[in-house]
């Protein structure tokens, strides 16, 4: 019997599984450094620690997507391995930040299925949570991903399909601890542009482009100790490329999108995401934004802090029309992602 | 008079004596990282200080391999500038897990040589010991190397040729201090095989394979201040390619390994090896291991550690027979390296 | 209106002015394990906490390039982001050694303005001094660059053009506290050669080379937050080629020094330096160095130390015969950089 490990088919699971994931990972100052020589990321709080004190933060937190990886890359191996495609993401809350030495692991419920009608596929919807070393939720985020059967005649499972949030409501948005925007320091953050200065509806080209090269993503997808094959092995895809990790690309499209968005300091939420087309090494990823919403929940009084809602869109190419949809409503040529979230900015 | 360094030659080494190799290294949590973006590796205990605090350790270690890179690196500017080739390991120990914040230093006595019949290089047989800050011993390992005579016409010394042992016996095997897997979790660290799943002579195809890139390569070899031109310099060999450092293979291999061998958690010796054919970008590695020997020494009772003897093949093209050699007794086509390693698991 | 930063254009600019550059960065030992991945240093003080200590340094300070650039990266946004050419360095002097832990922040002072007589662009000087979180200078240094104009027909500034030495006087280097050669281990260090065997007039090849790939130069610039387009952006230069960051090759060819220079410690000073060429991926990249002047001064009696004046070149393509210049009197083919620096070593 083979002992290594074939990953889940769509029979392997059903609602209300839990799935412990291994392996528990310590992050360190050389996720932090690694961070910054993969994505060229400049938010000012996991940039520099005085900064992060200058907010209240008692500690120096890595950048919430270094949390958002680790924690996702453990679900790979159970929940993804033989994924077709991954759908999407919502309610995706970022409870606490994450720190050096702190220790995540990952699990996951089984909140839906829904097998396809071609009978070789199905959607699995998970619940994951991942949580540190004190027990204490990092974050969590409900995502779901179509996945191979195993084999065509098994029979379907009842159909149980989640209701999942368009968006996180404010008042669901968790505050760090000691966070206080009070005393920000726009001129240390790089921007002037506050709160108030953002419009519902208006769009930012983040002008700068990043040429993707093989091994960068390479290195921050095993970083994350994310082991789809087709991120690393000519031999995985008929096409002989390596596809780059879709986590690859958000983190780019946010360091790229400092420009004009420095005081974002960091995400509370994201919302709903879409891998709208795959992205190799070659290509040259450019990001635009859109405000989507704004919110100062009653409870952030005093602190200085609120929250907008970002439309982050990452582009093959400048798009500096920012367009994300033809007239036919489909997305636009060349866009590559489409992500919805909630950053925390001084007001 | 040149200031640079050119190696030793082979009329440079003597019996008995002993090189104190510069540079010591201090290693730290940015090379924990480096190793995680580098190699796709998930053993539990590296991964993480809470597992690795769950079975007894102190302090949170790096992979041993880390130290093994970092130990030998130093010995290429004394011993191998001018090696024709890396011949052969043997009796390599690790003492005990290398932590951030130790400082390597490493040495070596020259135990053999033998002048080859064409005049024009010999071999060099080292025993290289590597300390840390403190003096204790981190690891030791014996090996052997073609090099260049300076001058063809150079007498040839008398022929030592050192005995060394085919494999480091179970006894010999040094737990690190504290280690006691009674409470391993499994689930945490990826798999549930055990040291009683597993039986002699069985084979396990690592399913994985990665697709060698430049940089990768050349990153980790400069970590371990690895200065072997070849692996640098596209000028210093004739094909314009540069050589992919072995201990890379080794790391890539054992890094695969885990998805079938997740519970080898520590390396306790290296046997053998041989660097069987180079590897290049563009090369797609897989690996594959044989159980050769299982070992629980009496003085082990109650840790709940158990040591497999595997077979370590790192392969260009996955070979899902796991032939080692062909009918003519030569390595297969396609096998680059064939280590032999004792593991800990747990029983 | 638009909320993305255009960079300061010439005009912008005017003598007095001062610019607290974004964004404070904090030094981890990632980014020390970074700069040995990126670089192969093998300097004995970066390397070993132990040497450290062993001359008499508190704390193990990471390379000084390390602080050089990530202080200088942090001036692109405001002064080189619409450069046409960055002309020159002066008078950079390193005041302390940076620890991991510490925070830099940069600030600059305009002190010189010159428009070109073709009315397009102009040159712009500045002093630049990084602080760290004491308040305490950590290095400080003038360069001049040439700037566009945004508008042509804006009026030329009064010309003002500053003094600037040719040479950091001795008596001005900066001793580290605490440092003392008396002890200095030059087996560890790797080579035996101290202040008395050095002779001004001599040339040291450094007989090593690095071709360079694409992804280790990006990793570097952005791991320093310098955002210059054209070092990661193929479609920011009508050639598509990503032009390497200037910055990488002074460390590598400081790290290529190591090989006949192993004992010149600690960067003390930068004179002047210009980048004579550019450099792109697939160029090998080699280093020689000339000994310029000599001097200890009276106060570092007793303390074993020793500078050395240094012209640190860099070529592509190995150049044995050391030759700066050609009978024209310009740069000889091939030399990429040509660095003049004090360094610190063992008397």
């Amino acid at each position: 019997m083979t002992k290594t490990n074939p990953g889940n088919f769509f029979e392997d699971f059903h609602v209300g599984q839990v799935i412990e994931h291994a392996t528990p990972r310590t992050i360190t100052d050389g996720d932090r450094a690694l961070y910054g020589a993969i994505y060229p990321t400049r938010f000012a709080i996991p940039s520099s620690a005085e900064f992060a004190a200058s907010v209240g933060l008692a500690e120096h937190p890595v950048e919430d997507l270094v949390a958002f990886h680790v924690a996702f890359g453990k679900t790979v191996p159970d929940v993804s391995l033989n994924a077709v495609a991954n759908l999407g993401y919502a309610e995706c809350r970022f409870h606490r930040p994450v720190l050096t030495g702190d220790t995540l692991r990952t699990s996951s419920e089984v909140i839906g299925l829904k097998q396809n009608s071609n009978g070789r596929t199905g959607v699995v919807y998970v619940r994951s949570t991942a949580t540190n070393q004190r027990g204490e939720v990092a974050l969590d985020w409900v995502r779901w991903v179509m996945v191979h059967k195993r084999d065509a005649d098994a029979p379907a499972p009842e159909t149980v399909v989640p209701e999942v949030a368009d968006v996180v409501a404010p008042d669901d948005l968790v505050l760090p601890a000691g966070l206080d925007f009070s005393a920000y320091d726009t001129t240390a953050a790089g921007e002037p542009h506050r709160f108030d200065d953002y419009t519902v509806g208006e769009t930012i080209d983040h002008v700068d482009g990043v040429t993707l090269s093989e091994s960068e993503h390479m290195m921050a997808t095993r970083l994350w100790q994310n082991t789809a094959k087709v991120h690393f092995n000519t031999e995985a895809r008929p096409d002989g490329r390596r596809l780059v990790y879709g986590g690859h690309v958000i983190s780019l499209a946010r360091a790229l999108s400092f420009n004009g968005l420095a005081n974002a300091q960091l995400v509370a939420a994201i919302n709903a995401g879409s891998h709208v087309a795959p992205a190799f090494a070659g290509d040259t990823v450019y990001a635009w934004s859109e405000v989507l919403d704004k919110a100062a929940p009653a409870a952030w009084e005093g602190t200085g802090v609120g929250a907008l809602r970002l439309r982050l869109v990452a582009t093959k190419g400048r798009d500096e029309t920012t367009t994300l949809r033809g007239d036919d409503g489909k997305y636009a040529e060349g866009v590559l992602l489409d992500l919805d979230l909630w950053a925390l900015v001084p007001r």
